[in-house]
């Protein structure tokens, strides 16, 4: 008999504003319990890094612990008042997370996917020499109908200098689909 | 000396609505000249698949050739006044060569990326058993600011069973990131 497993109608629940970014790399809104068996069956994530600073709810805890999946966290300031400015060390350290191929796959995610998520996945196309209009192109996709031009300024200022050479001596960069 | 080529300045220009799908498979607007490097350094694109029925500018036809990028054409008619259904065959016959490895990497377009594309998309997704909810959720965030109610319909309605199993038989199923 012929392997049909995939005709199998388990549904999966993929998180909203959840897409690919590169390589083993995923981008989404902040993950729900249901959103569990596909990041296991689908994505087979290792590692999850949180973008925020608040207390991560205790049901997903639990899930990750049981499904062998690390949690990180990088708290970035959002482009909102009072502004403070998202210095590029901030950004510096959450790359140093979610390039390292030792947490692969990995999930970027912080409330919605919209704004921190969308400036960080803005800063990786800079690692990939994207054109500035892309990169914004990419950013208020996600981010719509509440794109932020701080945000885009924050991707703009952004020098990757640092962490180019930090990634290229570890063999991190380039990134491939 | 290390190796610091993605230290170059190179800038790369992805072509609008760009974004991967899944395995070899990528998504975008109407290609343009300068979107050619980026297909190849980046994509090492191997075929593209237009969803339109008009002429095909001379201009990428040349460049096509010349980067040896195969160009297939599988014209689905859009939902726009006077309705007309997409079948299922027209769907399974842009499907046919989309999953097939042979093709990839590939790169799927219409004018926008938002209608045709995002249908297209939709039925991929289907294949990979996502949920109606999130598979709207992408589609909207491409087809933005003009998401068609019959887009989604066509894509709900779609039975993949034909194409499951024609993959299926051919191990080009499941599909994987």
């Amino acid at each position: 008999l012929r392997n049909l497993d995939i005709l199998s109608q388990d549904v999966y629940y993929p998180p909203e504003n959840f897409a690919h970014v590169i390589g083993n790399i995923y981008r989404s809104s902040f993950p729900r319990s249901e959103n569990i068996s596909f990041f296991k069956q689908h994505l087979k994530l290792k590692s999850i890094l949180v973008l925020l600073s608040d207390d991560y709810p205790e049901e997903l805890l639990n899930l990750y612990k049981k499904h062998d999946i690390k949690l990180f966290t990088c708290a970035i300031q959002g482009n909102k008042e009072p502004f403070i400015n998202i210095q590029d060390e901030t950004v510096n350290k959450a790359l140093r997370i979610i390039l390292n191929p030792e947490n692969h796959p990995i999930l970027i995610h912080c409330n919605k996917g919209k704004h921190r998520t969308g400036t960080i996945v803005g800063c990786i196309r800079k690692l990939q020499n994207w054109s500035l209009t892309m990169i914004f192109d990419e950013y208020r996709r996600f981010a719509f109908p509440k794109a932020r031009g701080l945000d885009q300024q924050c991707i703009e200022m952004y020098n990757p200098n640092e962490i180019e050479h930090y990634a290229v001596e570890r063999k991190w960069l380039p990134l491939n689909w």
